[in-house]
């Protein structure tokens, strides 16, 4: 198989998973309980043509594991209203201070600063109530919403932005706290959304950890991907202007690194994730081996 | 029993509650993995001396039937970890914009905005965190971590906050729109709180219903006397300057009711909840009397 014809396999895969969250995630706040106002602004933002990859991937893993698919959609989907209020409170002008996110102004600077909290606040809430009325069995939905609220909170995707306002600007050059910074601010999501795919399909411990170090390991290769763009990414495919990281002085990979160090690392780093799922067949595991060989590959 | 007699009973009663809380919020954020930046920002305004009536009403509710007192405490702290983050985002530039709170720098005076941002996250996240490891019945546990996400979120705090951020200063006298704002803003939670202790003591559905109703009466009746307490309090007591809901143009039931009629309302509403826990005997439902009584009393 060629390097198109398994980029085409794994686009047409990826767009199909992506519609099933789109569509769950067109669907909500109807229920006539919240003001309009808030519903724009929080649709505004969760519709603005995300890649899901949080979600997809939990989605697939509790799939390849045999878990019940219509309620883990709706703990997935629900990931991806973490993600998205992670987005907007991060864009905030006391915050990283961007005007644009997927080629569109941010929600501030949309809806204004107030109105763009309380969105990022109704988000994250809602993610709660969603994840707790799935129809899944209770003992492993609760952990689920343990393993996510952890992987969300201090102990991980807001310690992770903690450490990076605190660090950003400061040119300091560590390895060390950037690869903490990171795993904390995009890797804990990552590696959670996988673990809970697997949690909610009621999976033994030996797949758990496989999940879990599959997680880890993308995570981290997205970030190193992620850093990389930034600095040689074309700006109208990224919606984002280029550069900016260096600019706001930001601890980054390629900055410490360099660039073909950066680039080698995320491919041991896909290398270790495909080599976790080695023992899993079918079609869900072709699309995980895909997904993680694709970060090297991706332009946006 | 004289007035004072009564007073001084309650004010017992609640600081003893009140040290429950207090003592285990005090133990929080200690396992190491949390930047100590942002440990020192959540501790900050989660130990400002808050009176912690969430949790009380929670974990007395609870106790009042039967629940497993131990973990009922826990889940009810949780409760104020989203309060105090909501209280930390109101504060912000963009929204109250309030220097003080309880007599101290608010937490973006001392910390910064983006700190303070984060601390909120950080603290509304951690609290699902902290529920959903409760050792409790794992439905009712979901059931309560359903009800709170709800009555935190768009359908109900956010989305009170979000029309009182619409309407502020556009000096409309509009009596249902103000009930809409406060029930949600912060009647929803005061009444989850009640219910949820109700739900986690394994109550019958006529139980849950009287908790309910309690919660509702007694969360309008607090914001009232809110409400009276800033056109009238004194402001060393209350700890921030008092009549800036007037000077913001904030709707208030003063402002459109009168401080008679205001107080009135209040009474009313007291009267309700107490009705509502009339079949109740024991030194818990004692105590939600007096709280209920107590309402019309307070200074601060």
């Amino acid at each position: 198989m060629t390097i198109s014809e398994r980029k085409k396999r794994f686009k047409e895969k990826l767009n199909y998973y992506k519609s099933l969250i789109d569509n769950f995630l067109s669907s909500l706040f109807q229920d006539g309980y919240i003001p309009q106002e808030l519903i724009s602004a929080m649709n505004y933002s969760l519709m603005a043509g995300g890649k899901r990859i949080r979600p997809i991937l939990c989605y697939v893993w509790g799939k390849l594991l045999g878990g019940k698919e219509s309620d883990i959609l709706k703990f997935a989907s629900s990931i991806e209203l973490i993600h998205t209020y992670s987005l907007i409170h991060d864009d905030l002008p006391a915050i990283d201070n961007d005007d644009f996110r997927r080629g569109k102004p941010t929600s501030h600077k949309k809806f204004g600063e107030a109105m763009a909290i309380l969105a990022g606040d109704g988000l994250l809430t809602e993610a709660f109530y969603l994840m707790s009325s799935c129809d899944l069995p209770k003992d492993r939905l609760l952990e689920a919403i343990y393993e996510i609220s952890k992987a969300a909170g201090p102990r991980g995707m807001v310690g992770g932005q903690v450490l990076d306002v605190l660090y950003t600007g400061k040119n300091i050059k560590d390895g060390d706290l950037l690869k903490k910074i990171h795993s904390l601010k995009t890797g804990a999501m990552i590696k959670a959304s996988c673990l809970c795919g697997a949690i909610l399909a009621e999976a033994d411990k030996s797949d758990l950890k496989n999940a879990s170090i599959y997680g880890e390991y993308v995570g981290l290769a997205f970030q190193v991907v992620d850093d990389i763009l930034n600095v040689i990414g074309d700006e109208k495919k990224l919606g984002k202007p280029v550069g900016k990281d260096k600019d706001l002085g930001k601890l980054t990979y390629p900055s410490i690194f360099g660039l073909d160090q950066s680039y080698k690392y995320a491919e041991e780093l896909v290398n270790k994730a495909i080599e976790a799922i080695d023992g899993y067949r079918g079609e869900e595991a072709e699309f995980l081996r895909d997904l993680a060989w694709y970060i090297l590959y991706r332009t946006q």
